[in-house]
């Protein structure tokens, strides 16, 4: 049984997709999000869509760093998380403005207390002002906070956005085909619109990476952070502490801010290739949970995926690797290993998508392609060797 | 220090209004929701809502229960509470169909299996189904399901719902005023499209009740649905089981059972009442958490509000009150104690309303009134002597 397992979660989340097979699935059977007619207005032409989703367990990391440091601005990044993550799942469908958003915010009142909210609420707030100047709109339609002590050991902090699209803005991964190139863009470094070094990291996979890397005093001093039942060789068992600092680049970073880095979005990105390439741009993959093998769930007919020029491993995974000693083809399943948002297109417009994020101090670059097949496959390629998913 | 404050739950969410204070807080300040432009379609006659809420601490109850008796029909139930708890509250500004809904649902999978997320996700559409009989048409867009077991010690069920409404058709609360009777619907009984006796408890003040009444072996069993550095004096301190009896009417029911009563939604009768009384309706409110006060929130301007023919108090409520011992003022103020929806009209309108609701079953009477005033103030008068909130 992996580690993963062990404690309780799963990148491949088997027992919830059995659990919502009976739902309508939506329009669009291969498109990132479940899609769904205009039911707010009844246009032919217009679509409706809901998402949800949250920081998961990096408010965890969030509670531990405050607590250890008293720097309340982490908080921030964990509304950050909470949009990117839904933000960025819409990306994916073509939809990068007009949305709506609520908050719904339970926490535990006995360890948490009103300043969090506080950080949290606003700095939701403070993120929709800043993608405003991309052109990316998201209205704060407010939310609900409940005091929840009972049921949550610290804070869970999570959102739903709501989008109104037209039809033939749609990304429905329908256009995915051989031939297709598919271009990654770097999830670690500065972007032209971030204000410090991200790790890349984003927020998946962050109940492994906090107890792969950090040592074990944190289970003693924060039982409030874990289940109790979990064995103890799974919990806290790296050998770093919050504070414990990395050179990358020449520039010292603390482990606890890289595994706290918010997670980038790629909104002002997309919005600028959706608006520019729209017809060219073939499918779009948000490598979140499942990390480089996301794109498998979501091919609209069998075919071979081949991924043998990824990016250079960011540093923050490789601290993971080496505390936890997964193996590379773990590792490529949960995390995104250096690039967060995929576009599959041709080699000719992958150029000009790639100058672009460049302007944004963004690297892209082709890290893979698409072949015709009878039965799908996955095979990422590197230095580390040959890693086969089919 | 009352026993809700030292469990960590607050009727009054002093903290939670302190943290969204700078946040818009729409179109109609003294309306029972947050009401928006209409940001997704920028017609000026429409309006935007989006809201967040859920079962909070009463899925530890339905877990209790499963626990205990291996029944998993109780799983439906929270997830009619997590519905009717966002619906009942747009109910109050007049909206009453063509919804979107989407699910957030946060589990630690160690303690809940997937049979239990299959039997909310499948409960929350046969709701929708069945709500779908009376006009109020919802749709279910999906949603998350995140395994967080250092979150969450057991699940916490939520939902976000969307709106887009004409303004003609919403109900502001601005036309409350003297001289106006409050007319109050039953929260227990079973309504006629409810399938069995409802016990009025709806989603609120369940941290109370669960420990009030349920003694102090679910404690030593369960220690994951508790907060465990809670006091042991202010956790399950009450004398009964889930599978204890009481009789009411002739009947026995299992007061587990009572506590886990799904919430009724008053949406089948406020159908009626919008489409028909529109114009005579000058307040909706919701007696969520704040109980029989919450009404005092939503007044356009200082009125001074007397209920003194208040409903018999429920059997479930007595039962709290016996094992807490706690006082009719906190009780009102935490419980509904009898009424969940109230509605601010002429007397005239207030008859004709309460004869639509005997035809479903359920129980209206006129409990009070609105008078002028300098201050606002709310006087509640039984057999219990008067209690003054100001």
């Amino acid at each position: 049984m992996s580690l993963y397992a062990q404690r309780g979660v799963s990148a491949q989340k088997e027992e919830v997709h059995a659990a919502i097979q009976k739902l309508d699935q939506g329009l669009y059977p291969h498109a990132f999000c479940k899609i769904y007619a205009d039911y707010l207005c009844g246009d032919p032409d217009w679509v409706n869509i809901m998402h949800a989703d949250g920081a998961g367990t990096k408010s965890i990391l969030a509670y531990l760093y405050w607590k250890e440091t008293g720097d309340l601005s982490v908080w921030k990044g964990i509304a950050q998380d909470a949009i990117a993550m839904n933000l960025d799942d819409l990306l994916c469908i073509g939809v990068t403005t007009n949305l709506l958003f609520s908050s719904t915010i339970d926490r535990n009142k006995s360890v948490i207390n009103g300043d969090i909210l506080k950080a949290v609420i606003d700095g939701t707030q403070e993120f929709f002002d800043q993608l405003r100047k991309y052109g990316v709109e998201i209205h704060y339609l407010g939310g609900e906070t409940a005091d929840v002590g009972d049921v949550v050991r610290t804070i869970a902090v999570n959102g739903t956005m709501t989008a109104r699209w037209p039809k033939n803005k749609l990304v429905t991964n329908e256009k995915i085909a051989p031939g297709d190139v598919i271009v990654g863009f770097g999830s670690a470094g500065q972007a032209s619109y971030e204000t410090s070094y991200n790790s890349g990291l984003g927020s998946n996979g962050l109940t492994s990476a906090r107890h792969d890397v950090l040592h074990h005093q944190y289970a003693d001093s924060y039982p409030e952070t874990y289940e109790p039942t979990l064995k103890k060789e799974v919990v806290y068992l790296g050998k770093n502490s919050l504070t414990d600092e990395i050179n990358i680049g020449g520039e010292k970073h603390q482990i606890g801010k890289l595994l706290l880095s918010p997670t980038r979005t790629y909104a002002p990105l997309l919005k600028v290739f959706l608006e520019e390439y729209f017809n060219g741009i073939h499918g779009i993959i948000h490598c979140s949970g499942g990390g480089q093998t996301k794109c498998m769930k979501y091919l609209p007919r069998p075919l071979s995926l081949i991924k043998d020029n990824l990016f250079e491993i960011p540093p923050i995974f490789e601290l993971i690797r080496e505390n936890s000693g997964a193996d590379f083809r773990e590792m490529y399943q949960v995390f995104n290993m250096g690039h967060r948002l995929e576009i599959f297109t041709s080699p000719a417009i992958a150029e000009e998508l790639i100058a672009i994020a460049k302007t944004m101090d963004i690297e892209g670059r082709i890290v893979g392609s698409v072949g015709a097949a009878d039965k799908s496959s996955l095979l990422i390629k590197g230095s580390f060797g040959e890693l086969l998913y089919a």
